[in-house]
């Protein structure tokens, strides 16, 4: 096994896990939350979206949590702020700001099953990235980053398991596009190591091993199984949410995003760095789960939390 | 990788899951327990234990459960039944029955941590062992199957690390008085992958693959991906616990056993045989939680049931 020495985690709480979230999260929680992420050693956040307020009114504030986190151009940029954005419309509202406030990577994103794209974002795949062809050009020219996200790649809420193929399928329409890096998503958390492992290769037929990512949902707790399984293909870079964040839409109360507290406690377990700090980053979900009202959706932080009380 | 096309779990719910009950379970409710996990596919349980009362009082009722679960000699033993015995008292209660009452398996234990074994049972490790060298003859002689039980083999509560010399040591000692396989127990929950692996490679040094078998706590959410570890190394063979029944007493409030429901869907999901119906077994879980008045603590058993209401 020829396992990574080093893993980059991206949170994507901030941006995924918060955008669900009924009760609006004032900005400026969001920025302390990305402060708090990267002072405990995140090198990579998803801070916001710059989606229609209609369709995420959670996001609407997203030039304001920008603004909150700008950096000057001459500053080393020791950490990347990544933002979704799903049409030109968004793209050019994040570049609007200062330069001072744009992100470093913008993520566009499509699903490997046609049914979830029709019923998600009312389009087909292939119109989805046709789409975002002008937003990926504008990036590029911009000098940001852009990453795909592709949904749905192991199962689909409506047609069931998601053959590798359309995986493959799709990381090459991302590929023509221009799309640098593309991260392999078990939206619904259904995937296990082998059919994880079938997806990841399936985007590997069109990226290399550096610009592929796994994005795993522990709705069947599965999601540290199907990590283990990716570590063991070369991946070394994987999305994760703080006090697992994020939730599922498609089985309401179920467990959404792989909490990044879990992952880390994996790696570090196998000695896998990180350059994350476990307990800062414990404290940091607890941060954000009590300005939600809730507990931390992380084994691993309610392990630890309970041994500190004794 | 050459993984196993077969799996077998022992659920140890009602004897391990049960014995921290505060509240007392009816012999009766403990019987039906186990008829359900066998109708719902599962060969090996482990079904009570011969302790002393004055010890665990949620087994005071060991005989009643046997009674309860006869068998007719004749009867084609298509499940197999486990007990806990820590003495040679408890081995000879569990004799003292009509032999349709007798477990087919006898379960004995040892700690691969100095500390724990004077802390838990208030003796070194070799006298413990030396404690079950009459037991484990005594159920040999009496045609029935020994399997030991050895715990902390990557953590303790008291020592931290627990090397994997000493769970070697411990497994050559267990060979040495009969036991016929012994189990490899991450009991808190601590275990990652590489170090479970190392854990079982030291067992594996005294008993061949066929006779170990993988112990897993999810306290720390690592038990699925501690799980593909071991079937990567060929073990087949695995404890688990309907509705993750058993909490951790070392870590209040935090998860114990690894939930058998999460474990068959993720054997499922690669492919891997149990003879386990999953929706079936999800209904056990509901069962003994419902009478315990609690949620299941098992991922997959939560978001089953949410797309079941839709």
């Amino acid at each position: 096994m020829n396992l990574p020495t080093h893993v980059q985690l991206v949170d994507v709480g901030p941006r995924d896990g918060l955008q669900n979230e009924k009760q609006f999260v004032p900005a400026g929680v969001k920025i302390e939350l990305v402060r708090r992420l990267r002072a405990a050693g995140l090198k990579h956040i998803e801070v916001t979206s710059f989606v229609s307020p209609k369709w995420v009114p959670q996001m609407a504030d997203n030039a304001e949590v920008m603004r909150g986190l700008r950096r000057s151009i001459d500053d080393p940029r020791d950490v990347r702020y990544a933002v979704l954005v799903p049409n030109l419309q968004g793209m050019d509202a994040a570049l609007a700001a200062p330069r001072e406030e744009w992100p470093d990577d913008v993520v566009v994103f499509a699903s490997a099953s046609e049914a979830f794209s029709q019923k998600n974002i009312n389009c087909s795949i292939a119109e989805s990235i046709e789409r975002f062809r002008p937003v990926v050009a504008r990036a590029l020219e911009h000098g940001l980053a852009v990453r795909g996200a592709m949904s749905c790649t192991v199962g689909c809420p409506y047609e069931g398991e998601v053959a590798p193929e359309r995986v493959g399928m799709l990381a090459k329409l991302m590929k023509d596009i221009g799309v640098q890096h593309v991260g392999v998503a078990d939206t619904l958390g259904v995937g296990t190591p082998l059919k994880v492992q079938r997806a990841l290769d399936a985007a590997l037929r069109h990226y290399g091993v550096d610009q592929v990512s796994g994005h795993f949902h522990d709705t069947y707790g599965q999601a540290l199984a199907n990590t283990l399984a990716s570590l063991e293909l070369g991946i070394w870079q994987f999305d994760a949410s703080v006090a697992g964040l994020g939730g599922c839409p498609y089985a309401k109360g179920a467990t959404g995003n792989v909490a990044t507290e879990d992952m880390v406690y994996l790696l570090h377990g196998m000695g896998i760095e990180t350059g994350i700090d476990l307990d800062a980053l414990i404290d940091v979900g607890v941060y954000i789960s009590v300005a939600l009202g809730r507990e931390p959706v992380s084994r691993v932080s309610k392990a630890v939390r309970a041994k500190r009380v004794g």
